[in-house]
């Protein structure tokens, strides 16, 4: 793996070699890479999860990391994100970590610049290290994929999860149907998944995986937090519906009386302080690949780089 | 000791045992913890002094550091600082040092999540590390604090410190006195001392303990510096009717020309730079005593934490 | 070394040296100060290049990095450069690498702390790390600077690095010519080298070093950037008038298509990224030095300070 971008880049082998990683380093074990490798974790959008999330990961793996904040970087001068990472590369970082809030900002990068890219959130794109510790979670309560019913229900436009989930349940061979505003499911959507009732969604489903309303992404604040709570949020009475044996998920932060009761976030069925603990294994596993095939010689991120005498 | 959130909490025992342990750091006594900690330092209000002197304490104790910019944090979406540390605490960081504004904001903390908490500073509440810094640079000076007297001068109401170090020197068996504008001493700090006139207080006093105008926690500026300076300051005057022997300390950041004059500030008497360099060792003193007790297994932070099938 | 201030304090002897330094630790040779060595970089000012350079030649080195952000620290209350070196200093940073909008901010510095100072840039004044990492470049290129053509092309008059460079490159033997708007070469820069059109700069140089236009130094925009372009840039046609073997250096961040055609960045000839790398390796030269002066005993930042008893 040289770089983690979507989770439709990944196979079904890649994935289920990550799950299997992250499971080895909860349950212990170590792993370092050979030599000094640095890093640096670009966050053009506010993050408290992922990033300490990442910054954990990287420390417990013993790489050295490159404080970088925005705001007192030369990108207040207008220097782009090509030219910043370029810079980051030629002062020897070897791998970036990217939050950005362009879709596909990475297209600006691969096979333009030297570094391995981890995306952790394009836009309204994707996050595979998030879409991957929501597979973890499920997984270790379900111990497989097969035959299970998800529900993913919220804010299906402005998720950068619901489509790559959806897709990747869909792969491992699990059924995925989606609720909340009608207005938010299109046609792609359509094609992982049905459009369902919350009532028939909580009713059914073995894993309720709630959206974060991303208030921040919309215009004109369409839903109220009351309204939207009674129309589609996980409330009291919802959650006695649901089956023996689901769960809740949602990866917060939790706009808490809004998706969920306040109440529910942290009651037996909520997986959501779990799914940030795997969070940080996932990443351990997803950056040693990335590091791995930079040992095998197949980057060569570390060398000084040769420039030649121009004619 | 789980937590260290405010000097009253401390027993007398507590607190000479902290100040021993810094007195053998100070004389180059080394303590590192067993396994991997990882901490953040949650600073909701700006400081120079306590979040680097905590960042060289916790690097000489070899602890693990998770930067946390709050500007950059999820805090800007509206997330609960109950919330942050619950997520630091899934990510594995199992002990915070948190500065916030808000007096006593680890009531909404303690008994709900596991993290280990040190107040850097609540409010107008309270701030034990520097309280505990004070009191090793007064015990250095004088071996003692029985029949001392300490006289705490300036902004009573809004120091962090007045009150606490005036009770931790009360039952050390110091005889405290306040002086500054009488309008800020009132009836609760009646009870740890008596409130002199600045000239009384200068004369008779074995420490000046100047409070910092905390002009950033006052409506409407009700002192202009000169005035302020000449009221109740520490002139070049007044430091002449010290007694032999006697010391200057100040928490800092000083207002120079305010609560004390310019070139005082490093006079031979000043102890304020000193106490700053105290500062270091009292927080790895408090980190250790911390740390130990994880130790003896009487806390579990960093391990993973199990999570049940929900019926 | 004690300090890094200036290019001008530095002897013909250090340069060389550091120059020397430099290429040993491209060529892999590792060293470590003996003792543990506290450092913190005090940004004032926007940089992605040189504090991030800083942070990976420090941990190379080994060095414990205390992090400052200034918009988060007492400066906020108002607290001098002054009172936060000194600060720092108590708390046990022995070096500060310091940025500052401030021409020669470090005179009130040198003297009056014991803090070991090395200048990231001040002002419109300094900037010796960059001079030296553009020597260090053109070294590697040319082998020796005498008798070397060296056009310096550009914002003349707010730049850190024209005036330092032409010096220092006299110094070592190299001619050095200027341009770009006539208005910005002054008599200062006259003793140095001469005013000549961009035509003859481009076509004599064996070295074009190209300054960045510094727009938020200047009050009014005087030169809109495809006017500057045109004007004094490196546009496509002139680089064809280049001499063969000649190099394009520019300290970046680059205002593409306005000091150089935005393909031109990366060609052949340019050895602009290779600056940033070098960068890293001067950084480490220079820090060697000035802590190798620590453990000579020269200086004794590392210990507790004694403070007396006053009378």
């Amino acid at each position: 793996m040289e770089h983690c971008l979507t989770t439709t880049d990944l196979t079904i082998d890649e994935i289920q070699g990550i799950l299997a990683d992250a499971e080895h380093f909860i349950n212990g074990k170590m792993w370092k890479p050979k030599n000094k490798v640095f890093i640096a974790n670009l966050f053009f959008e506010n993050s408290t999860r992922t990033k300490c999330s990442f910054e954990v990961a990287e420390r417990r793996l013993g790489l050295d990391i490159i404080p970088f904040e925005v705001s007192t970087s030369s990108v207040s001068k207008g220097e782009t994100l090509y030219d910043t990472v370029k810079t980051l590369e030629a002062i020897g970082v070897q791998l970036a970590v990217i939050r950005h809030n362009e879709n596909c900002y990475f297209d600006q990068l691969i096979g333009k610049t030297n570094s391995a890219i981890i995306n952790a959130g394009d836009g309204c794109g994707h996050h595979p290290t998030q879409s991957l510790l929501d597979l973890l979670t499920i997984k270790q309560e379900f111990g497989s994929f097969k035959g299970l019913k998800v529900a993913i229900v919220g804010d299906l436009r402005h998720s950068r999860v619901a489509r790559s989930n959806a897709e990747s349940l869909n792969r491992l061979g699990a059924n995925v149907i989606f609720s909340g505003p009608e207005i938010w499911f299109d046609q792609d959507m359509a094609q992982h998944g049905q459009y369902v009732s919350i009532h028939k969604a909580v009713k059914e489903a073995d894993v309720i995986m709630l959206l974060r309303v991303q208030h921040e992404r919309h215009e004109g604040g369409r839903w109220d937090a009351e309204k939207y709570h009674k129309a589609f949020g996980l409330t009291l009475e919802r959650e006695k519906m649901m089956k023996k044996g689901s769960i809740i998920m949602h990866p917060a932060p939790v706009n808490r009386g809004v998706e969920i009761a306040d109440s529910l976030v942290e009651c037996g069925r909520s997986r959501i302080f779990k799914q940030m603990q795997n969070g940080v294994f996932i990443r351990m596993a997803v950056l040693k690949r990335i590091i791995e095939q930079f040992e095998r010689g197949e980057r060569n991120g570390n060398h000084h780089q040769k420039w030649s005498i121009a004619y």
